[in-house]
Formats: C-alpha cells, sequence, structure tokens
C-alpha cells in the first residue's frame, strides 16, 4: 500500500491538529475513544479531493498511525484503522475507498453501540439486588450496564474512586449519579477500606489478549484486592478489543510527563506515570462481552479461534503498510 | 481528678490555639505528632500560676482531651496524655504537678527519640542490597531507618506513592532523595505495577491493639497487595503505640470533609474521606519496635503482658477523669 503517496504535509497538519485532542484525552473510556478514531476518518473521507485516490490513501495510512501513536493501549483504535487499511488496499477511486472505508467504519461503529446494550443485559445478572458494586476507572460500556440495571428496578450502591492523576472517576461518579444511581465516591488508596463493603466489582478494558488484558493503571491493584479478598472481578468490552499477543505490549508506549503527577518535585526523584497496565487473565472472574461472559478458558479459546478467522476482527500481527 | 476546677475560658482558647495546626496536621508521622503534643503540655506547664495547681490539673486534663480529640488515631498521643494525668492524679502543687508530668513527658520523648535508632539497627537486616524497596505514607521512622542503611552503605531503591489526599508521600519522597536515597514516586494506583518489582514493604504505625494495627488509609490496599503478591510487609514503629482494645477504634473518629476530596462534587454523590484504616495482623509479616522485631504470635503475647503490666506504657482503658 505504500510508496504510492505520500501524505502531503497540509493533509498532515490538518489530520494531527484533529487527533490531539484524542491523544490528550485520559478521561474517556476505550469506546469513547474508538468512535471519536471512527470521526477522524469520516472527517478525511468526506474532504477528499475525487481525483487523488491515492492522496486519500495515504492521508488514511497517516491518520490510522497517528491515531495508534495517540492511544497505544486501545485495541479498538488499532482494528479499525488496520480493518480499513486492509478493506482499501486494493481499491484504485476515491469512490471506492469511501465505500469500502464506510463499510469498515459503519461495521465498528455498529459493533461500539449495539455491544453496550448486549452487555449490560449479560452483566444484569451479575449486580446482586440491594448490595454494593466497585466500579474503577471510565468506561461507558460500565456505566451503561449499571444504568440499565438501575432503569431496569435493580437497587443497589456504586463505589468508585477518583482514579488520579486524570481523575476519570469522577467522570464516572458524574454519569452515574446523574443516570440515578447511588455512589459512594472516596479516593483510590481507599479502595481497601470500601471493598470489604462491595459484593462485586466491575472495569472496562482497552485490550485484550492471550496473556491477560490492558486497563488504566490502577486495574491490577483491584485485581490483587479484590483476588485477596474474594470478589468477583468482572471486566465488562466488545470484542474489538481482541489483539495478538505481538500488538499486546504497545501500551507499555503509553507513558505521560512525571510533572502531571508532581508539577514540582525535586530533580533527584524519578516519577513514574504510566497511564496503563497488565491484568492478569487469572485475576479476572469473567469477561463480559456483547457475545456473552467468558471465563478464563473460553476466552483463550476464543482468541485462538478469533486470530485463526478472516473476520473482520481478526487481529492482524501488523499495520497492511 | 475532675470537679476540683474547670478550665478557664481564656486557658481554653489558648489552649486550642496550640491545638489546631495539630489537628490539621496530616502530613507528620505518629511519631512526629506526638512529639508535638509534649510540646503542647510543656508550654503549658511553663506558663502555670504557681498558686492555682487545680487551674494548671484542669488545663492539661483539658489539653489530653483535645489532643485526643484532635489526633484520635494517634495511640501515642493518647498513652502520653493517659501518663501524664495518672502521674499528676495525687499532685497538691504546682510544683509537683511540673515534677511529674516533666517525669512523664521526657520519658516519652526519650523513648519516641531512642526508638528511632533502634527501630533502624533492627530493619537493617530486612533491606535486601541492591533491590527495591516500598514505602508507604509518611513515617518519620521508615525515613530514619531507610537514611540509616543508606548511611551504612547499604544500597537499594526506594519506590512510594502520593499518599491522596493529603499527599505525604510527597514529603516522604523528598527526605529520602535530600537523605540521598535513589527514590522512584508514582500515584498511589499504581502501587500494583510497582510492587511487584519490589522485595520488602516498610509502613509506619499510629496505633496497635490485638485486632491489629492502625494506618494512613492505603495501608490496607499495600497489605492486600503484599499478601497478594508474597511481598514481606513490615511496620516500623515504637511500643507507645500500643492500646487497649476498648481505645482502639477510636481510629474511626478520625474523617474529613469529603470536599478535600471533591471540592465540586455533584451533591448526589456520598464522599468518603476517612484518614486512617486497620490493617489486620495476618497481613504483616512482622512489626519491628524498639524491644526487636515481634511476629504476630510474639505481639499479642507482648500486648497480653503489657496490658497487665503497671508500666508507663500500660494502655489504661480509658482517662482517669
Amino acid at each position: 500500500m505504500s510508496g504510492q503517496a505520500e501524505c502531503s504535509p497540509g493533509s498532515a497538519r490538518k489530520i494531527e491538529q484533529l487527533i490531539v485532542p484524542i491523544g490528550d484525552d485520559l478521561l474517556s473510556g476505550a469506546a469513547e475513544i474508538a468512535l471519536q478514531g471512527i470521526t477522524v476518518f469520516k472527517s478525511i473521507l468526506s474532504g477528499a479531493d475525487i481525483n487523488k485516490p491515492d492522496q486519500l490513501k495515504a492521508d488514511l495510512e497517516f491518520a490510522s498511525l497517528k491515531l495508534i501513536d495517540a492511544q497505544p493501549a486501545m485495541a479498538s483504535i488499532f482494528n479499525i484503522s488496520n480493518s480499513l487499511l486492509k478493506a482499501i488496499a486494493s481499491a484504485t477511486s476515491v469512490n471506492s475507498i469511501k465505500l469500502e472505508s464506510d463499510k469498515v467504519l459503519d461495521q465498528y461503529e455498529k459493533l461500539l453501540c449495539d455491544s453496550a446494550a448486549k452487555i449490560a443485559d449479560f452483566a444484569f445478572d451479575l449486580i446482586p439486588p440491594g448490595e454494593m458494586v466497585f466500579a474503577y476507572s471510565f468506561s461507558s460500556t460500565v456505566v451503561s450496564c449499571l444504568l440499565n440495571a438501575r432503569a431496569k428496578g435493580r437497587y443497589f450502591r456504586v463505589a468508585c474512586s477518583e482514579s488520579r492523576p486524570s481523575m476519570e472517576g469522577r467522570k464516572l461518579a458524574s454519569h452515574l449519579a446523574s443516570g440515578g444511581a447511588e455512589v459512594i465516591y472516596t479516593f483510590d488508596s481507599a479502595m481497601g477500606m470500601i471493598l470489604p463493603n462491595c459484593s462485586v466489582a466491575f472495569m472496562g478494558c482497552d485490550c485484550i489478549s492471550t496473556p491477560g488484558l490492558v486497563n488504566k493503571t490502577g486495574s491490577f491493584l483491584l485485581a490483587l484486592a479484590c483476588h485477596e479478598l474474594k470478589i468477583p472481578l468482572y471486566t465488562l468490552c466488545d470484542t474489538s478489543k481482541f489483539v495478538s499477543e505481538e500488538r499486546f505490549f504497545e501500551f507499555e508506549n503509553h507513558q505521560r510527563p512525571g510533572t502531571d503527577v508532581w508539577a514540582d518535585a525535586p530533580p533527584e526523584v524519578s516519577i513514574v506515570n504510566k497511564q496503563f497496565e497488565l491484568i492478569p487473565f487469572d485475576y479476572i472472574t469473567g469477561l463480559v462481552t456483547e457475545k456473552g461472559v467468558f471465563t478464563k478458558a473460553e476466552l483463550a479459546k476464543y482468541i485462538a479461534k478469533s486470530i485463526k478467522d478472516t473476520s473482520l476482527l481478526d487481529p492482524a500481527p501488523q499495520l497492511l503498510i
């Protein structure tokens, strides 16, 4: 695919401007980030010059790389980009590029939007009536599950914590409270104090492969505490987050400046500000997807199968460029 | 002791002014808070009217209650106050009150100051050369142990986290770094990411009794993670922190405004801001005191013995007032 045309400096600047806010977005969950990525591609497609198919391909390729760079932990972004580049590989006109791209983007948009409702239905039975549940970080899937259960008349309380340093826990608490859930909010290290009162814990997920899953930092600490306290911990996410093992460790690239954690730290203190971390499957009770609730064994089977598949969700080991 | 005189409104105001900063101090460790309490008593004693022993007793009683109210989790404050009130119970002149008080205060001051060095010597062998150790919250005892080991030529790295919402982890990091230790600093929920690289974890302690120990919130989460990851966790503190079970749960009274955690939270969100929490002994590998390293069993024996003792450190069930 590459070698045909290069993204012009003007296009590159425009695309980068579209992607900057996505890279800086530390509050949105993976499904929201994926939808933002789709919007970027749609914007590029709608502004394409009908006479320059190679230019459009180059722009889409450039946008894919920039989007993946902006949010390296977000598997959906990678899968959408990869699927789109594969779909347009043999297209020769702007119209056929648009047609193929729209198919991919619409398919993912539908998957992202429909999955939330299906996951909410599967998760409903996991929310014990009258109990306290714990939710970590921000995930639009977790919010929709909890508010769906509340709307169906299930009464429960949700405990959550702030999620330093980005504080997306505040977004979670606000969304849940404005949706009618009873919310108890505390700081992250008070998790240990509040978890013994919780019957179940939920979190979203940014990326899944055979070694485990990747989510916002703090998820592993939650998982350790849940395991020790024998509290079931469920991850809620759709299958657009599945990637090959080769792609899996890209989340390590998502580091933020130490000054976001401590602006005026003494120069001798080294600050670690990694936004994402790995949670081995052994710590997860189940993975709730739009295809049902997977245990560790079922998940391993599904990953093995889906990697062999040639479906849209096939996690290719690398970009086709 | 009560019923003889009441603290005058003027004295009460002065004493309250001395104690306000102690109540607001969320950065200092228990040993530092205890030394501040001693300073309050000394200030009252030095300003006493030689002709009003009952007034002095009333002032000391008032100060004791206010100090305990200001820092209900700090066992040393309770024990110093209690010992002082017991010591002056039968004194009838200002001079004898001063004499008895000074004895108690000097004894505690010596205990607090001498213990740090003894604990540092016992803890030295627990710091593995060339490894990373984790330290939580701020404890002057932990700082002195780590810097003592560094001064003795033991090379190691210290990982610590910020300790929201008071951020006393910054004080810990700064003290350690300026003392020549190599410090790695991160946010609290990244504990799970950093702990697998640590060989041992240390924390201070504010209060100990048979059910376990009380320390800054986050300690239980650290303890859960260490237990799950099989990382030894030691508590460093002197025996002035021992109290009866009856006194033990006073730490529950130490709640701070929710606005310290989230200033502009939606009104429907309930905020929990408890500064201290209980860590059962089962999660602690050992307690390093000035009398040596205690295991859970040794500690239970010591507590049973020291409660029966009539020593200065006898944790009386309640104030003698």
